[in-house]
């Protein structure tokens, strides 16, 4: 039994035929189990030099600002274009059909910052890639990535060589 | 002095000419600050009858989550249309130009749920309004509305006037 595991959800033919969406409302929706697997994913970097966290929109913005309130360091949130206010850097990337875009504020990083990126998920790894990149370009370094679920069969981890990776459930 | 207002960054012209708008990234940078403006969120509904915390998409996850986080209570996300894996129920809206659609699960809430809603910002409150009536039509109860920010000159209160309301600051 997996407490964790139970409350992702598969929806089948999400967002298209043939996807199994994990969704993760149910776990969202049951404390204990929020609670859990926010420890879980801060657990290996207790005592580790991060500054700072961030999250990408949307979903990673529950689990990021609960592990930087958890850690009680900086959130910073990573966005899909035109959506930041503020100067931003942006980071532009490949999808399966066509591309996308992440932001950030020229000013969300400070130089020395050792940022933890978290999301819930670690697909194709092609927004996590770009995470990372944004990151960079800012003048941070990437301590390491951390997700909820990890699907393996799409090689994200692969993407993420240069960088450390921790996934709490893997499918 | 008061220490929220100072994280609270004045855009000139975003999204359009003429608009001031309220960046919230200052704030959820700055640990100490986010906490008081979680506890400052949360503190008129200590003992009250809340079950359930929901979140606007997307700045209303940052919050929203913490709020429930710190209430030990269950988060729902209200969601952009189309993000959702699941059966939904959806409110359209109006706006200014346009329209808007909030999507939630249908099993989002329980039936006896009261419910608070959680957002960054209270501005004409058409997303607000339509909240509400998202968590109404699946059957729970709509305790109150918090916000970290309001505008007052756009009259959102009126909007909401059925509701309990609650903002940390007043422009």
């Amino acid at each position: 039994m997996n407490r964790l595991r139970d409350k992702i959800r598969d929806i089948p033919d999400f967002p298209k035929p043939g996807i199994i969406f994990k969704d993760i409302t149910p776990l969202v929706k049951d404390p204990a189990t929020l609670r859990l697997s926010v420890h879980q994913l801060l657990q290996p970097f207790l005592g580790r030099n991060i500054t700072a966290v961030a999250g990408m929109e949307a979903r990673g913005f529950i689990f990021g600002s609960l592990v930087a309130w958890e850690l009680g360091l900086p959130f910073v949130p990573l966005r899909k274009p035109g959506k930041l206010p503020y100067d931003v850097q942006s980071v532009s990337y490949d999808l399966e059909y066509g591309s996308a875009t992440l932001e950030a504020h020229i000013d969300a990083f400070d130089a020395n910052d050792h940022v933890l990126l978290i999301d819930d998920l670690l697909a194709s790894g092609g927004t996590a890639k770009a995470s990372c990149e944004l990151v960079e370009q800012l003048g941070a370094k990437v301590e390491a990535c951390a997700f909820v679920v990890e699907l393996d069969f799409l090689k994200g981890r692969e993407k993420l060589k240069d960088y450390e990776v921790h996934s709490l459930l893997h499918y």
